[in-house]
């Protein structure tokens, strides 16, 4: 497998805390957001829409891309059922999931680049509108966690829950977000982050990190 | 099973479709967003976070809440998996998951009510903003849609990308986006809203329906 994607994008962090919980190997392969080569050939015959992460996969002896970092978590899930990222009953992989999309449509959506580029095109502080979506995202996080959480987000098992905390966690305080009101989420997050698989899929462990 | 809603939510339409395609029965139970009774109890005792839609159900004599859209829908297929609402190739699995993820991360968010009363809060000009989104997301919908769409968006099968298209382009003519600049997306919409099952969960067709 291949990930095309980005040192500091959420959604890609996302993919490769999956990836290295489960411990799938993948050859890293940097798009960089910054320089706009998500929008350029040859990424755009991978993601037609422009996005990282995309996971280049062969089944069948047919190459494919999956992209979007929900699609490729399922897509690895069920493709690779050991070391699961949810749990096995049908209402408990409803919570994980439901707390990860409090995250991934709640929150990462208006602080990316593209958001913030057009709040401030209309005269916005892209700082001020980053930091209300995240505190009031995160509020909504730790509200929803409290009644199933343990040393994870969801119970005592990690999850894809906290493959999206993590990168949430890592942007709310890039983009000015009061992290430390969030008492359940940070204490979830310095648990996590001892673990060595977290270490390898961490931002600044990768290849293309800027200091 | 109950499922907690709002007529005129997106969110809440995409799962009435899945429900409906599924020829599952339920219990429709009204949320007035407008009066905020998400935000109130008895509400808050079943979502936390306060949203819509969330689905009420009871497996081995225990009542649970799923909510989030995109967690209830898995919850659905995985539970019911007659009638699917997802090809069975891993691959095209990711493909159908991706497209509805460019409508639930990459557009509602943006127009959703607490959105657009923040942009108004400073000083945006919330129909033009919605509008911006709404347009950008869709064309990359467009884009990403071509390469598998047949009769529907992925192909000749109804899916879980076309219960996210239906009530986006709902929302879409709701917040003046410019639905005629997408041809593929338009010519799905209306082979799907010719459908029964379609007709059933329409937001018109439901109890708290307004004029």
């Amino acid at each position: 497998m291949k990930l095309y994607n980005y040192w500091r994008s959420s959604s890609s962090y996302r993919v490769r805390l999956a990836l290295h919980y489960k411990q799938l190997a993948y050859e890293y392969v940097p798009v960089s957001l910054i320089k706009g080569e998500q929008h350029q050939e040859p990424h755009r015959a991978k993601s037609p829409a422009g996005y990282v992460p995309v996971l280049e996969v062969e089944e069948r002896g047919v190459i494919a891309h999956v992209s979007q970092s929900i699609a490729i978590f399922e897509y690895l899930e069920e493709r690779y059922p050991e070391r699961p990222l949810l749990p096995r009953s049908f209402v408990q992989r409803g919570h994980v999931r439901a707390l990860a999309e409090l995250v991934n449509s709640g929150i990462q959506p208006f602080h990316n680049l593209s958001t913030l580029n057009h709040v401030k095109s209309i005269g916005g502080d892209e700082k001020k509108w980053a930091a209300h979506f995240i505190d009031q995202g995160l509020a909504a996080l730790e509200k929803q966690a409290k009644a199933h959480a343990g040393v994870f987000l969801f119970g005592d098992t990690f999850s894809w829950a906290d493959c999206c905390l993590l990168p949430q966690l890592f942007g709310a305080r890039r983009f000015g977000g009061n992290v430390d009101a969030f008492p359940l989420l940070t204490r979830v997050e310095q648990t996590c982050l001892e673990l060595p698989f977290v270490k390898a899929a961490r931002p600044e462990a990768q290849p293309d990190a800027q200091p």
